[in-house]
């Protein structure tokens, strides 16, 4: 046992004030915005990668909770000194890594009205205002994707059959797998969990294997189906249904195919119309997750990305991710939603004579709906789309500049906010009469070097994807605060930090095999 | 296909303002602060419970998305009119229903700087700060709990055997139960997770039940053992041996238990140390809940009630219940935190070179630790022990008042914040020569009425729980705002309420029965 902090002071310290005093909380919330309204400006110039080692904030904090009170002005200056030097600056204009985390002034406030009242959605009965924002929203969002009517609240706004919730990340799939997973089991028996089978492309996101994990389907039967250059690394129907045959023919059960618009890797587009197809002859449940590209399917020139989503059985996109609310809100369609609530629902005395149906995997739920209410309206359809087609403006910019080198490739198609490319081999190797598999891994450690050097200045921020066993940089934008002068910089820094590499290889690699 | 909107005007409205332009952040968010300061001024003069009927909302807004931007000025009124009246007044000082959500303005402030670095903690070399604070805060929550040093983090930070962290509500329950599982299946096979039984009171939340849906636990292997007066609901050893022993027999393999401290229904206790023994003689993973009451055992007078936890597996506590975090924060200690790293990490090649285990059902996570650490440093041990002493002292003051009115028992013994109270059936009954049965189920019809009555009022809000047959009325004093004038005044509303229902009995009711 640990012995519980000395007492003996402690009546000196102890504040009558209410924890939530008003006038109080107006204060220090006052000076909450201020702080993060200098953050924002001064945002620009934070280096993006955190700039300390893992493990540096142990040493940096004492070793026990305080006993007595801090103020919030000393806690604000710990945030500025071991705080902020430990994050990646996500929201950092200079931020072009992962996918983006796109906040708003909209998002923020309306976490903040949520996090104000503080309300636990776990029933309807509740809180009517959380669970009916939630459907009204996602069927306007919904709407604004022109999902089939299958997948929409009914007119007389009853959830019958499709309807709209929001989730957190990982769930939405795991939702949907447990729902898919106990409609098939009710009808084959449960005793054949064992023989379900889950599939996706060898590019889809973790988050699926991490869902099946839970799920308790068994690991030996995740599927993640080859992909090559020929589709752009799209899932080929063909693969999946050769997948699918060999399956049966082991005696296991085809159950849920989560097809991705947009992957993680290298924004690869699965074919959703032919897959279902397929889907459909083995009565597979098809997820299609849409987590970041989805956002761009409200305007109308994307939106053929996720033609076939009819056919689907349910449909995700992350809205924290490039739809302007923050951390989290993944919202999720589903045709059947009576399954979901199946699989989800229990119903307690203590929560009896209220409605306790759910279709989340968690009970004491925030006010999710209230900052995707608060973005929809604040900025409304037009400005959306207007945000999210400069997005894509800035990437082909990008797109443009690396054109203009004839040291770099792009590697695969551009669509939407993400470039993919590299330092060529040409550009590391002047005579290429080495062995070509050499040549490969060379390739790949110089760009990873490259991205390593790049990061390490603190002035950019990219990641790294390796497809079809070619490593390359991911530049992907779509921090809020971005402007095209920030690309044009991430350029320059590119640029700069090749001609320091490919200076220094000149005496070591190239010397090599060229001697 | 529901058809896009349309974009005639779109061209009109486009905002040419970045949507986190740092000084609109400022003046926004600065009205927003006003708005919820002024929102908490005013919280006891506002109706508790919602003051709509379900399907309201759907009436009062439009359709679809608007297509032009709105400003945050209308949005407020809209949020004054049309959401507040839908909304339970979780923080307001006249809510004794469920459990309290107990914001603060530290929690709030830690919020706000969590959702405005937005950082994604997926892991943790992309923003350390996420995930080592969360490790030192929830490690220092563990020591104030004298947790013993098995839970903990090692001297030298590193988590190899023990250590806590941050998740959603019932996916604590969802994560151990996974590891649990797993850890049994590597050992007997997966083809037998069919057998596997998961093992809790008749009173345990129904998160469990949940969770064991969720990951694939067949449905009749989840044993709700009966509880009774005699233990006061708490979950009796001999019952659960019972139980295990007559599963055993049957061929089931015993999985997992969830012990509760304080359940929800009535505050019961079951009994750690007994119970892991019992369960320790047949492999059994426990799982301790103390959603609620863990809080309080940061207080050396009541940490008794975790006495045995150096037996249990897993141990988890919501700080966002009674412990000022707003919602969603429960911490989680487990002694084996490499099983749930090993159910639910997934290692995709665009992690890669970064640490990317995870314990969480989740990838994309918030940074929930910020709000626990402005709690823990904004206040201090003391004062938290003072404030959640302060809640323990209403009740017992409202207890007291019960106990003054001949014509209202405590139904259960009071622990912590909650008192379970009724009307007698000698209040209600004035000669009892009918049949016992008959009084019961009129005596809990009736406090239904005065339970429905009082909400009905808006001046207070409790819930109900029945209980070894018997409906009760649960006060729970917890939330934040609350002084010793609310308790008084909801007894007031009680004793109002209670004159006009037993004076309008006494025309109908009882005239039956007497004559």
């Amino acid at each position: 046992m640990v012995s519980l902090p000395t007492e003996s002071h402690e009546s000196m310290s102890i504040s009558s004030q209410n924890p939530m005093e008003p006038d109080e909380f107006r204060r220090q919330g006052h000076m909450m915005i201020d702080f993060l309204a200098d953050y924002y400006k001064n945002l620009g110039s934070y280096p993006v990668r955190r700039q300390v080692e893992p493990g540096y904030l142990r040493e940096r904090l004492p070793e026990t909770a305080p006993n007595n009170s801090e103020s919030i002005e000393t806690i604000l200056q710990d945030v500025t000194n071991d705080i902020i030097p430990g994050l990646t600056q996500w929201q950092s204009p200079n931020n072009f890594a992962d996918f983006p985390s796109s906040g708003s002034i909209a998002g923020f406030l309306g976490e903040m009205l949520s996090t104000g009242f503080n309300a636990v959605g776990f029933n309807s009965m509740s809180s009517p205002a959380a669970t009916e924002l939630e459907s009204i929203v996602v069927n306007w969002l919904g709407q604004m994707l022109a999902l089939p009517k299958s997948f929409l609240l009914s007119t007389d706004g009853s959830s019958g059959g499709g309807g709209g919730v929001l989730q957190g990340t990982t769930e939405a799939i795991l939702c949907t797998l447990t729902a898919a997973r106990d409609k098939m089991l009710n009808k084959i028996g449960r005793e054949s969990i064992g023989k379900l089978v889950v599939y996706a492309s060898d590019q889809a996101h973790c988050a699926l294997e991490k869902a099946a994990q839970i799920a308790g389907i068994n690991p030996k039967n995740i599927r993640a189906v080859a992909t090559s250059k020929a589709t752009n690394f799209g899932l080929s129907p063909g693969s999946l249904q050769s997948a699918i045959l060999a399956d049966i023919e082991s005696g296991l059960v085809p159950l849920f195919l989560c097809a991705t618009i947009g992957t993680t890797s290298s924004m690869a587009v699965d074919p959703i119309g032919p897959l279902c197809e397929v889907a459909k002859m083995y009565g597979i449940w098809v997820h299609v997750d849409a987590a970041y590209a989805g956002s761009a399917c409200i305007c109308p020139e994307f939106r053929h990305f996720i033609d076939g989503v009819e056919e689907a059985d349910s449909f995700s996109v992350n809205a924290h991710k490039w739809f302007f609310t923050t951390l989290d809100c993944c919202c999720l369609w589903v045709k059947d939603s009576i399954s979901l609530v199946k699989v989800l629902s229990t119903i307690p005395e203590y929560m009896k004579n209220k409605a306790t149906e759910s279709k989340q995997t968690t009970l004491s739920r925030r006010f999710q709906s209230m900052k995707l209410w608060l973005v929809l309206r604040s900025y409304g359809i037009a400005n959306l789309r207007t945000f999210l087609r400069s997005h894509v403006k800035m990437a082909r910019h990008f797109q443009g500049l690396i054109g203009i080198d004839t040291r770099f490739e792009i590697v695969v198609p551009r669509t939407f906010g993400m470039v993919c490319f590299r330092l060529k081999p040409s550009a590391i190797f002047k005579q290429q009469r080495v062995e070509s598999g050499y040549i490969e891994t060379q390739t790949n450690e110089t760009n990873a070097k490259l991205l390593e050097s790049m990061n390490a200045s603190g002035l950019t921020h990219m990641t790294h994807a390796v497809v079809g066993g070619v490593y390359m940089i991911r530049f992907s934008a779509g921090a809020t605060l971005i402007e095209e002068r920030h690309v044009t910089e991430a350029w320059m820094v590119v640029q700069e930090h090749t001609d320091t590499l490919l200076g220094a290889l000149d005496g070591t690699i190239l010397h090599e095999i060229v001697g």
